[in-house]
Order: structure tokens, then sequence, then C-alpha cells
């Protein structure tokens, strides 16, 4: 099996096909939830000896240190070669560049006659940043977390990644996370990693949200967390990554095999669905897709995702839009000459890649934009991680007894109505002690 | 009981005692968890037919029309008094003032040479409003959803609310929905109801998001349905209100003791936390409260609640801010002469209310900012709802094949250090297609 097309154009078809073709596979959810809550309730309890319990039983190696030492940091980064560190940075200035302008300047306006309203953007104080282990080093993983992390002040910044069965953290991970800022590592992975930070031990503190991918058991152990009273919040929720590709008779067949296949080699359950607007242009993808396939290092993985995507032929310019608002993809590249005109009529979709010369690739690594994005047809209400994903806001609120008077009726009789005396009371005494008081 | 005064200063507690001190009641957590999910499910497959069944069994009244007529909205916005109506436009203007002024900017940024990113706010399209019931009518609810979506944009914006015994819809919210903006009413409340705009119905669309406060079943099916895959996104945790009131020796007693009665009112699990700089003066405010309690039309539920509230006292500045902090009160009241000095020390608080003359009535109803606010210390790392709740972003950029070819090497490199091989070949494809194509 391969990509399937489907040979009727999209104009054609009744509401129940679109709705099958534009439905996302469905993936039996692994029972987690019990093992899960154990590992929270153990780390909860025991700490750090829980820690390296876990670490030993589920990474295989014991952990005496947790914490990362700043030598350990150091060696990593002096092992990089230049091209690496010249890498890196490059992605860092993009991500800040565009995070940077993202800052937003405090609000204060006078609503009322004697009444002064506030918005104040504060960081978030303690941020937890995951990072999955696994075979390949996620480094553009810490570059999306810990570069908003820092433009944002949020004061502690902690990482926790899991180490090789060596006790190691990849150097790579090491070198830039010190490249972003981040001084405290430690090496603790999956949902245990998670509850330390929901709870604190002796080692890794608390703290008030934790961001970034990971497996079952990570995603679990952050949506258990976030719902324990007083647990920490999290970012996104979690889902298989996707693509939606629209091409049109321009379009390199070659390039939109490619962004295909970038995105198929991710994950088996990563799913591709490519718009194109003739049936030839979809077979001559397809083919394509085929010969870049053969020499793909991860075909086995991206064998698996084809079987889950989609070829759609949508041959009329409204119906392409339709369909792409109502799939809302995570990743959107418009490989179509309209590409520009198109992206102003998108809804929804979590990020937008246009032109031919615009791969997805940039976004994952270099262009600025961050890629931890809502999947599954989440970006009809989630945004992706941004600048704001760090901060909260706090109102502020002061009037003047003139202008407390002159809302003191209204208000009172706001109060009156839901029935709380002791709401209209709080002005009636301010009233009757204006003349006592000093402001 | 009563309130409890700890006698001892801040300076001279245990790490231990300060922890008790600030820590929450814990209320047992009542278990919806099974009787909602089969609403949710039954909902789904049912669709009107089981809002009617549930409205039938949990509201005592056969609801043969879900969606509230033209006619019951004007009949209701016509029986309202001219001080009604101005009551309730002079908070609409508050809180519209505030949130327009929160519109943000469209961002678009030169990140790189040939590279261009974006990020562009959109409205959530969907949203569904829950306006609880009850003895009183909640029209502040009313504004503090509805205004924030109608500037925002949102295109679709219904609400729910349960109706009375007679099938009736209480008018102030009616006429309040109606000068909000909102067209589309339905009679259904509780977890029912947010099924309903969790899956739609027949009559009720379904959603992308859900706001709005409610009692545990409908705060149960609010997480539950947001747990879903594909499920709708929601505003913030709901949890007991709380209050937390500074003072000195020159704060009026009287105020003080209607700040707390004010919040004491609300509901039995709500808290009050007063921080006085000398034992007399809690002494003081103590006895006003008794004072005042014994008029309060709602004195029973208040004086529930005042048992679970405290009065602290702390003689240094510093400590004040430290309890403030390490407790991150959803509403905080300074009624000390250094108020505004000391709110700009203050990290975690949900609103915060500076000086006599600004009671949190000026917030719940008139002043401008949300009464949307985190609970139960979440303002660590949540916000209370604002313009943005309404709003996702969509990021967006386009390369040149100038910029592209800049910055190609450095983003191959990292691709190959996370051994994605596809990654590299989407720039690779575009390099080489390059001089074939037209961009």
């Amino acid at each position: 099996m391969m990509i399937t097309i489907f040979e009727k154009d999209w104009s054609q078809l009744d509401r129940q096909q679109k709705q099958v073709i534009l439905s996302r596979p469905k993936f039996a959810k692994q029972k987690a939830t019990e093992v899960v809550t154990e590992i929270l309730s153990q780390v909860k309890q025991n700490g750090d000896l829980a820690l390296q319990e876990f670490t030993s039983r589920y990474d295989q190696v014991e952990v005496s240190q947790l914490a990362v030492s700043k030598n350990e940091i150091q060696r990593a980064y002096d092992s990089l070669s230049s091209k690496d560190l010249e890498s890196i940075d490059l992605a860092i200035q993009g991500v800040e560049s565009f995070h940077r302008k993202q800052v937003q300047a405090d609000i204060r306006v006078k609503t009322h006659y004697g009444i002064e309203c506030q918005m104040r953007y504060s960081p978030i104080q303690k941020v937890g940043l995951y990072v999955p282990g696994g075979s390949a080093p996620l480094l553009s993983s810490v570059i999306m977390q810990a570069i908003p992390a820092a433009i944002a002040g949020c004061e502690t910044r902690i990482m926790c990644t899991p180490p090789n069965q060596q006790g190691q953290i990849n150097r790579y991970i090491l070198a830039t996370a010190k490249l972003c800022g981040i001084k405290s590592i430690y090496k603790v992975g999956g949902a245990q990693a998670i509850a330390a930070m929901a709870f604190g031990t002796e080692t890794i503190p608390k703290v008030d949200k934790i961001f970034g991918p990971g497996n079952i058991w990570v995603n679990t152990a952050k949506q258990i967390a976030t719902s324990i009273a007083g647990g920490p919040s999290i970012d996104l929720p979690a889902g298989p990554s996707e693509v939606m590709v629209v091409v049109d008779e321009a379009t390199p067949t070659a390039i939109a095999a490619s962004d295909v296949l970038a995105q198929a080699e991710h994950d088996q359950n990563a799913q591709c669905i490519v718009v194109a607007n003739s049936y030839q242009k979809a077979q001559l993808i397809k083919e394509q897709i085929s010969i870049q396939l053969e020499v793909l290092p991860r075909r086995e993985i991206a064998k698996v995702a084809l079987n889950n995507s989609k070829m759609i032929i949508a041959s009329k310019t409204q119906d392409q839009i339709d369909i792409i608002n109502a799939y809302a993809p995570e990743h959107l590249i418009l490989l179509n000459e309209e590409n520009e005109t198109m992206a102003l009529k998108v809804l929804n979709a979590g990020s937008i890649f246009m032109g031919i010369y615009t791969p997805e690739t940039l976004g994952d690594y270099i262009s600025g934009t961050n890629h931890v994005l809502p999947t599954g047809g989440s970006s009809r209400s989630y945004s992706g991680l941004s600048l704001s994903s760090f901060l909260r806001t706090t109102t502020i609120q002061k009037s003047t007894l003139k202008g407390l008077e002159q809302i003191a009726d209204a208000t009172i009789h706001l109060a009156t109505i839901e029935g709380l005396a002791g709401h209209s009371r709080a002005i009636q005494t301010r009233l009757r002690n204006s003349t006592e008081v000093t402001s």
C-alpha cells in the first residue's frame, strides 16, 4: 500500500465522503494511566530515590547524580565543531528574532471617570522543559522551548532529558541548552521526569508549567499532573505530526514529494495530505514519492505513515480552501502559485509555509517560527508555542473616591440583581467612610 | 467558629507553619466522572432527544424548543427598566473599553536574509458560553464572556443556560445576552449543555472552545470533553473563589471587613485571607466582620466560608509580599497606603485592587477587567480570561530562493544531527530544482 489518491474531484463528493477523507486515523489509546499514576505517586513520596529507581528500570542505567555537572556541559560544548556551533547559532538567531518581536507592552486604560485598569504581562516564574531521548538528539526541541523561556524572563528554567545507557546526555543537547541559557539539566526522562517537575524532589525543583514533546508515558503524565489541584499547567495537547501540501500545475513534483516524505519520516503515525488540482499531477507526485522513498534512510517508518496518507483532487480554489479549513492541519505547505492570496483565506492551520522555496524544514529548525504546533485539528482553538506561552497576565485596577461615587449606583444595582448584598455593602462602606478617611 | 487569627508575627513562624497557614482547604472531590461520561455519550448518540431527557430529569421541566426564540429575547429586553439597562450598559462599556485595548497587531519580521516570518491573530471561529442557573441571574457572567468574544470577532457565539421550572430563562440573562450581541441561546444546562457544545446536536452547533463557570457536573464535563481527541478547548481550571486583603494601621476596618464578607458570601468553599501588620488591627477587623455578618442576607453561606478563612500578622512589608506571592490569590485587595508600590512587587495574583476606593465588586461587574480569574494558586501559570482567550495565532513564513540558499547548509547540518535525511532532502530538492522552476 501507499498514499491513496481519491480520483473524484472534491466538488463531486458528498458530505459524508468528504468527512471520511478528512478524518484522522484513530490510534488505539494505549492504557498508560495506571502505570503513570503509580510513577507519579512514587516520585511524590520518595523523590530522588524513586527517580533513580525508575531510571534504572526503564533506562537501564544507574544514575548517582541526577543533575548534569557544569563540567559535563562544558565538555559537551567544547566537543562541538565550529560548523555545529554556527548552525545552532543561526537557528537560535532566527527563533530569538521572531519571538523577541512578540514582546507586548503592558496595557493601561481609563475605563470610566476616575477608574484606571491595567493588564501586566509577567513571566511564569518556574518552567520545566522536557526533551525526549531516543536515537537522535532533538536539539531543535531545546531551542524552541528554551529561547522563548529566556526572552520571557522565566526565572527558573530547568530541563529534563533521559540519559543513555552510559548515564550520559547527548553532547548536542547539552551544548544547545548551554547556548540557550539553560543551567539546570537533569538526567531523567519519561513519566518520572514529569513527576519530578510537577512535585519537586530533593534535587529537582517543582515548576509552574511543563513544556515539551514526549511519548505516551510523558504525555499521560503531563495530563494527569495538570489535572491535580495545585498542579502545573502544560503546553499543548500532543498528537501525531501532520502536513497538508497544496500543489498546482506549476509545482515541481520532486519538491512536493520531498515535503510529503519529510513529514512521513517523523513517525509511523504521521499523516500527509496532498491537495492537487488534477489527477495527473497527483499521479506524478505519487510516482516521485515512490522513487524518493527508496533512498530514504527512515523509509520503513515513512512507509507506514504513507498508508495513512491521502491525495485529494480539488480543481476549484474555493474547494481547496474549504479542505484546508475543514482539516485544520498542523503544517500547511502552499506550493501553488497563488500561495500568498490563499494564505490570507486560511482560517485553521498551525503554521503556513508559502511558496516553493519554503520547506517545512525551515520552520522545524531555523526560520524563527516555533515548531511546537497544534495537531489533530486543534489549531481551531489552540495556538502553537510562542512567547505568550511563557507569560501570564495580571489585571490591576484603581478607583478614586469620585470614580467610585460615579459608578456606585449602577454597580450596586447589578449586585442587587445578582442577589449579592455583601458586594453592594463593600461599596457602601467606602462611601460611608469617605468623609472620615484620607485616600 | 469564625475567621482564625494567627497571633504570631509571620517572621516568627517556621517554614512548615507558614505552609500550613497558606495551604488551601482540601475539598473531597465528588465523583462526577461516571455520571458525566454517560451524559456525554448519550448526548453524542441521541442529540436533542438526550438533551430534553436530561433537562426533564435534572431541571424538572419539559423543554420542547431548545432554542430561545427571538420573541422571548425581545420580551425580556422590553421588560427591563431604564435603570437596569443603564447599569448593564455601563458594565458593558467598561469591559468593552478594557478588552478592546487588548487587540494586538499581527507580527512580521525578517528573521534572516530573504526569510520573512509572520504571526497572525485570528478569532476562534465557534465559541460556546455557559452561564449557570440557580437562584440569581448571573448577568455579569454573560458580559465577561460575550464582550471579549464579540471584540475578538468569533463568528459563531452561542450560549447555554439551564431553564427554570417554567422552562424559561431569566429575563436579565436574555436581555444582557442581546446587549452583548449573542443571538443563539439554548435552554440547557449542566453536563448535557457542555456535551451539546462539544459534539453538536440537531439544534446546537459543535464549538471549538467552551467557556464559563459551573458546578461540579459542568466542570467535570468540560474536563472530559477537552481530553477527547478532536474535543474543544476550555477556558480555565475551575476552583472556589478566594481573596487576600492586605491592611495597615490606616485602613478603615469597616472596609476591610466588608471586603472579606463580599468574598465569603459567594460560596461556602470561598476563602478569605487578611494580612494585617498588627494583631490589634486584625482583632478590630474580626469584630467588624462579626457585626456586619449579622445583617448579611447570605450569612449562612458566609459563616461556613469564614471557617476556612484566616488572618495573618506580618509587620514587615517584605513578609507581606512573600505571603502574597506564596499564596498566589485569585483576588488581591491592597487596602494599605503603599498599595501602588506593593502591587509592583506582586508576582502571583489574578487581579489586584489598589487602594481603599477599589472594592473587588468593581472588578466583578463594571471596572472593565475580567472577573474570570485563576483560582487555587494557579495564577502562577494561568492568566484570567482576556481577549486572547478568544483568539489563536497562526505563524506564516516565506523564503526566497536566495534566502533558502543562505541557510541551507546550516539547516541541513542540523537535520543531519537529528537523523532526519528527508528533512534535508526537502531543501536539496529545491536547490536542485531552482534552475528549472520559476518562483
